[in-house]
Formats: C-alpha cells, structure tokens, sequence
C-alpha cells in the first residue's frame, strides 16, 4: 500500500495523531484518529443530508453551531459507523468528545466527531476512549501525525488519499492540506466519506463556510460510486491562521484562496472516484448545451448512476445507447435530433444519429479513465459528474461480505 | 426451456404467428410475430415516456392516434430495437406497418408496430419483410399461433412470459390472455418490456385506455430492474368484442374487467422482474405509513434500485442499514425513531433501534421471494415497487458481451 505522506499537518499550526484501538477487525490497524488546531480554528463544515444521520453527525452538527464555529479538534474512528444506534449511539458520539475536550483542556462543544464503518452496531466505547487517550498522547506537528491520522479514518480504502496546495497571499505562502477516506464496502458497508482539510490562513469561519459549500458543491458533489447516500459523509474545514495571512470576502486573495481549496477537495474527490469499490476505470460525464445548469445535472447524474452505464464501462464497451437513454429519461430537456456525443473527444453519436464506431472510441474505453461528453444541442446549460464502473469486484464486495 | 401455452390467441377473435427471419444472430429462433384481430379492435396503448423513443414507438403513437383507437394488427420483431436509428429507421418502421396492413388488407394506421433488440443498428428489411410475409401465411387461431408470438417476441428471456385470466360478465365467459417480453441483456443490450393482451370482452377504447393505464401503474410500473428506462417499452391492448359481453364505465362489470386485467398484467410483471438480468432473487418492497402515497413511492423506489440493496439481495444479507439509508436519502419525510422494518414479517429495525438479527430473517433472506415491510411511522401514504438482486450475472450479461 502507498504509504501516507501526512499532509494534513503541513500547514502551520496543527498537530494529529493515530492509535490502534481495536475497533477495526484486523488487530494493528489504525483506527482512532485526532487532529488539534494550536488555538480554536475557523471551522466550516458540510454534513449528509440523508434524513438517516450518524449520531457523530447529530453531535457534531449541535457543537458547530455551539462553538459559532470556533472548532479546537476533530475527533474520529473508523470501523464502527456509530449510525443507527439510537439514544445510545448519541450518548457514545458525545462521550468521544467530551473525553478529547477534556484531554485538550476545551470546552466539549469545541470539538467535533465523524465516524466510519458498519452500522447498526454499538461501539466498544472502552476500546475507544484508550485509543482517543493513545492518540493525544502521540500528538505530534511533523508528518508522522499527519501520516497516522490518515491511515486511522480508513476503513477499506486501497490507498491513504491526501491531497494539498499552497498560495501566495500579500507575500506569505499559504498552506492547505486534506484528507478523505472513501468508499470501500467490505466491512463498512456504507460509502461513508468523510473529508478533512486544514489551513493556515486566517478566514473567517462565515466566509470558509462559504468557500468550503462552494467547493464541495463542485467536488465531493460531483461524484457518484452507487448513488447510495451515507449516513455518515462529513467535510470539515479548519483554519489556524498562524501563516498571518488574512482572506477577506470579495478580494483577489479570496479568490487565490478558493481555488487552491478548489484543487485539495477536487483531487480528494477524484480519488475516491479512482478507488470506489473495486473500480478499474473512472468516467467523466460532461453535458453541455442543456437547457439549464440544473438539467444538464439530472441528465449527467442519470448517465453516471445508471448501472447499464457502468457495467458497460467496466466491460470496455462504449455503449452510447445506454448514455443517451438514460439521459433522455433524467426528466431534463431533450431533443433526439439536437443530442450528440464525443468519447475522449471523437464523435460516436451526431444529432441523433450513429456513426460508425471508429478504433479510436474502442481503444480510448480501454484506458484507466473516459470522458464522455454529452451535447444536448439546446442552451447554455452544463454540468459535471465523475463515477466509476461496477464490475464483479464490486458485486464481491457488496455481497460477499455478510455480518 | 418452458415451453410457451401460446394463451395470447385464447380469448376468441384473435390470431397470431411467427417467423424466423434471421433477425437474431442464432439461427432458426423465431423473430418476427403478427397479432391480428379478425375485425379491427379496439385498442389501448402505453408507451415509454424516455424522450429517446425508438422508431417503432413514433410510428404506433401516431397510427394509434390516426386509428381512433381501431386497431386490427401488431406487428413485431425482436433482435434489433430500430432505436436511434434517425429518418432511415421511421421508414424502416412505417414500411413494416404497411407490409403488415397490405397482407391483411387495412390501412396502415390500423396496424402498430413494435421492435426489441440491438439499438443504434438499421433493420435487414428484407429479411424482416420475408419475416412478416411468412408469419401471416401461419396465421392461426389456435395456441400453436399464439406460441409462435410468444416465442417471436423474446430477446434473451429464459421462458416466455404469459398468463391469463377469466370472468364471468352478464352470464357470459369473457377471456383475457397477455403475454411479456422481459429484461434480458445480452445482444439486445437495453430492457426492452413489451406486453400485449388480447380479450374478447367488447370495450370501449377510451375505456380499455383508462383501465390499462390504471392497471399498467399498478402492474410495469410497479417493477425495476436497473432503474434504466428503455427507449422502446410498449404495452398494447385488443379487445375483439367477440365474447359479446360488453363492459361499460362506472358499472360492476368494469369493477370485475379490471381486476381480471390486474391480474394478468401483474403476473406478466412480475415474471419480468423474475427473469431480470441472472436474478436469483424477487423483493418485494413496500412501504407503509408514509406522508402520502407518493412519498412511499419516492422510497419504495430508491430501495428497490439502491445497487447495494441488490447486491446485499444477491448475498442473502439482511442489510437493513443500506435499506434505512436508502429511504432516508430518498426525499420522503423521514423521522428516524419512527421508522421500522420487518423482513418476511420479522422485525430487525424498531423505531430507529436495531433488533439482535434473527435465524428467521437469515432464512427469509436466502429464499426465491423476500419482502420488505418499511414502516415509517407518519402517515397513510403506501406503495410497492418489486426489484429482483444484482449479482455477478448481472455484471456478466451486461458488461462481457460488447458489440
């Protein structure tokens, strides 16, 4: 496996730090996980909108807006979903925080907490509690922390997926960094993302939210694996400000600022993508020429959840058919004469009708990533969403694998 | 392989045939199949609503518009869906009608046509003309015609799909008979349900329209396999009138016609989802106590095409998490420490808390037809929709044989 490089305590002013508790079913593996800004961050954070949410969630959705979003640390396990466990469940989520905060000497509303793993299952809070005692102690500002927390929100990622940029703001290099787990579903069984980034800019915690919607909106968004909404997902955001850059809303440093965060969240994305359920080959799925924004979005998530769609990507197949009619029964606006089709560039599908498939549309199904374009032929609309195949590894891991 | 009863010719008036015209790449298996009504009947008909329509569709919509509903003839074939096929295929598709209506000596408008297979290929007409010519040479009143249709129509079926019903109206026996296409995926490469059903009850056309609408949304609509709308789904009623008992709206006698048709459309239904795509297992999912109707809807809906619901499906695993989440992400209004979910009638999830799994779930879930009961603890909004596993056939069929 790649090693993690630890990015996430990069920038100034946070430290992490890893323990194996036990949790996870295979004894040694990292699994409970702490990361700890020097002073209260600006905090941002995104949640699921599943109506079913994690007791991590709830609690931390009630400390965030406690804290007004000045967040001290974010505690995590994986292995154990802590979803769907009832008043229980809600009173193990708040008992990790309350034991990081003691810990860390803050108020217990200043930190946060995300779990991953199976659901449905009480945690072994005493095996938790030691792993959240272990991971203060080893808490540490250089990589190793960094690398260890990587490695502890895992569950059955491939790979540690990290990602970071910097910007120069007024003179100063600022630093982001993040980290994602995805979407592997043996013991898990649910696609729990969750995504922390770190900073050391100084924002404030209105305008990172602001910053931190918009990205995930044009990253952790636009990816779909089974279209199965978690329990679980959570992103959160966290900026020191010890690099003594400041970004304020509707400056040129905002912007710098928000496309650096761009390129973290989009690059975190696109591997989750890469590593979704045994996945050989990732999809991009462009519409363009929509009616509006919003149909070229029912139309690209209809072609990228369409389990025709991606078993025939597994299979190689450049199958416009099944492109097009999914698109066409999205409910988006659409004109068979009007839509046309590109794969890797060549055109396969031309105002409603066929061309002969060419060497060059067989050859570019082959590689390790495809990029459809769409061409509704009717408005200024677009829309982007990347999926992956489904092949028999993804069959193996979602039902092979019972409780 | 079962053996077709060829019922589709059982009520009086009707007869059918069937030709092998080398449309499908196994030689000799029959291919092109002609319904015909001794007098033009009167006729029903629901199409695909995916805004890529196959010729055949745009052709049958407008005949039946233009016939007033007076139809004397279906003509099919199957290997080749004439799907997305421009101008050549509406002509393909027009020429095919006008064979058809020449041999029997009727106006085009008063025959609909119908194509399953292969999309995105021009039809051979010269064979699907010989085929045509030669089905209506056979043309027979007896079940040997009926079997012919039945077998004529099926792409990758693993047996033909019929049933039939009887009531007894005004002291005389009316028959009703239909038969299905279904989902299979190898050479045809798209879902393509087709289902006629013949009676010699003598009905309106608007009436027999209303019914079979009401009864294909409680019967086609009512069943997914991959959630993929085709571009070719057309079901088409005849009634020949022949028995001599008429039904008219609003009596008791409609009341008995409808649920007679219910129940043939239903069991041709759920045939369909039986022989889905190498499916080893029928779920049934149904959802009580919703808001409204089209809220259990919303749900029953994103549980029954959740791949990892079908996944878990296909490993007999109770994974009423992936179920829970399912409908929570669905949009429905949804209170957690409301919901509830019995399998086969056994509780696992009460109320937003998990029961100990028990051996009678396990067992429930390794049998032929499973279903869930999801509870939602709001209101009286119910409704079911009917979903068959995915496993590794599913990914075989549809990902290993390209074009």
């Amino acid at each position: 496996m790649k090693k993690p490089l630890g990015v996430i305590t990069r920038p100034k002013g946070f430290q992490a730090g890893g323990a194996a508790a036990g949790i996870k079913t295979t004894p040694g593996l990292l699994d409970v996980g702490l990361l700890v800004c020097d002073r209260p961050a600006s905090a941002a954070a995104v949640f699921t909108t599943n109506k079913v949410s994690a007791a991590p969630v709830q609690v931390s959705r009630e400390h965030f807006a406690r804290s007004h979003g000045r967040v001290k640390a974010v505690v995590v396990n994986a292995g154990n979903a802590n979803a769907c466990t009832g008043k229980h469940g809600l009173r193990d989520a708040r008992k990790m925080a309350g034991l990081a905060a003691e810990l860390l000497d803050v108020e217990p509303a200043r930190v946060l907490v995300a779990s991953t793993g199976i659901i449905g299952q009480p945690l072994a809070m005493d095996r938790v509690e030691s792993g959240i005692r272990e991971a203060a102690r080893g808490l540490s500002a250089d990589r190793r922390g960094g690398a260890r927390f990587a490695q502890a929100i895992m569950t059955t990622d491939r790979w540690p997926k990290e990602a970071e940029a910097s910007v120069v703001i007024a003179g100063t290099r600022v630093r982001l960094a993040g980290v994602v787990k995805g979407a592997g579903m043996i013991a898990p069984r649910m696609a729990t993302l969750l995504a922390f980034v770190t900073t050391d800019a100084a924002v404030s915690p209105a305008l990172l939210g602001k910053l931190l919607r918009s990205s995930v909106d044009r990253s952790f968004n636009r990816i779909t694996v089974d279209g199965h909404m978690s329990t679980n997902d959570t992103c959160v955001a966290l900026a020191s400000g010890r690099s003594g850059a400041t970004v304020r809303g509707g400056s040129r440093r905002e912007k710098k600022f928000a496309s650096a965060l761009d390129e973290v969240t989009l690059n975190l994305a696109l591997d989750v993508v890469r590593d979704g359920e045994g996945a050989v080959r990732v999809a991009t799925v462009r519409v363009e020429h929509a009616r509006s924004d919003a149909d070229a979005e029912l139309a690209a998530r209809a072609v990228a959840e369409s389990p025709l769609v991606k078993t025939a990507l597994f299979g190689a197949d450049p199958n416009w058919g099944r492109i097009v009619s999914a698109a066409g029964a999205s409910g988006c606006a659409f004109r068979e004469d009007r839509t046309s089709l590109r794969v890797n560039g060549h055109e396969i599908y031309r105002r409603g009708r066929p061309l002969a498939p060419s060497k060059a549309v067989e050859r570019a199904m082959t590689g390790s990533r495809v990029t459809f374009v769409l061409d509704l032929g009717l408005d200024r609309g677009s829309s982007v969403v990347y999926t992956c195949d489904m092949g028999h590894a993804y069959v193996h891991l979602n039902a092979e694998y019972h409780t």
